[in-house]
């Protein structure tokens, strides 16, 4: 299998062709852990409104954040029950744990830090989620992948925007480059469980 | 000032005309508490998917009451918005945490219980809202507050779909009664602060 890898701007790596082939013989599982992808994706736009009730601009992009991401949820359970596939849990690759330690506990980095690390991981969805959308053999699903990647770029910008928002330019892109280094290094060893993230 | 307060079928005891005054002369620190109601609320449907990730009725249930209250989340700040309040803290009335009290911590129990004081908690929120809709002296807000009504009892009916889908009605419906006695306890006596729940 020959595949072309898109370069997405802001990440320093593309995915690896080892990730696509692992992620194609292993369809079910890959929904399975989309579906718990999702979920925290919502709990994690909540979290922040949570944590800056005021920021208004923050609180408003992230209600629409939240509920789009309960929207593909609820989508990627359509897909599930489709295929018979129960809610199960799956435990967790690295990746997330990974990028979570790289965020520093103080304001007002913290509000930065988790403002990027979402967007990072928004990038990449949309990065992975398009190779799916490319070369799932089902046109079906591939077509919904294919649907779901422009919110996760979306996603990303959105999180970009209310980062420059908050902080300084000059504060924002080096460490926006810092963190997508730390990524793209977490995703180099493939998990052995297939996962969107592995 | 005459009102006349309806009864909800499974709430011990109406709202009090006191409740009433003291939220008609200040709707706008009510609007703020209304904020942030439906960002919490959306918050507990939330964690009780998370919670309970592989129960699937629960989980696609609760994903349209956290979607729903998002909406109704963003749709409140707009009101905000228009009236030029901004997002704040409010410190929060006894009400729910006197709720969580009651709830007993261990498993199956604690399901049970999560779920009907949730219920009780959008039967109350049905309850005066449509005390709001009725006797709101602007004409657009109390649209708006009729609006959402409905949809407090609809979650309210879904919250207790699922407690007799996991737990015998022989078990429901004596705890129900129990819980809704407390409910209207806390509310006895009017908290000071002007909220939704005081």
């Amino acid at each position: 299998m020959t595949i072309t890898l898109p370069t997405i701007k802001f990440l320093q790596q593309p995915t690896s062709e080892a990730w696509l082939k692992q992620a194609l013989a292993n369809l079910d599982t890959l929904l399975l852990d989309h579906s718990h992808c999702e979920r925290k994706a919502a709990g994690v736009a909540m979290n922040l409104m949570f944590r800056y009730p005021s920021n208004t601009r923050l609180v408003r992009a992230l209600t629409a954040i939240a509920q789009e991401e309960l929207e593909h949820f609820e989508q990627v359970n359509q897909w599930l029950e489709r295929r018979n596939i129960a809610l199960a849990p799956l435990s967790s690759p690295p990746y997330a744990a990974g990028l979570r330690a790289q965020m520093r506990p103080k304001e007002p980095e913290r509000l930065l830090d988790s403002l990027l690390v979402s967007g990072l991981i928004e990038a990449r969805s949309h990065e992975r989620l398009g190779l799916l959308a490319q070369h799932c053999p089902e046109p079906e699903l591939a077509q919904f992948y294919r649907g779901l990647m422009a919110s996760e770029a979306r996603h990303y910008g959105i999180y970009w925007m209310l980062a420059v928002e908050y902080f300084e330019r000059a504060e924002v892109e080096p460490r926006l480059a810092e963190l997508a280094v730390a990524e793209s290094e977490l995703l180099t060893t493939l998990h052995p469980e297939p996962r969107i993230h592995s």
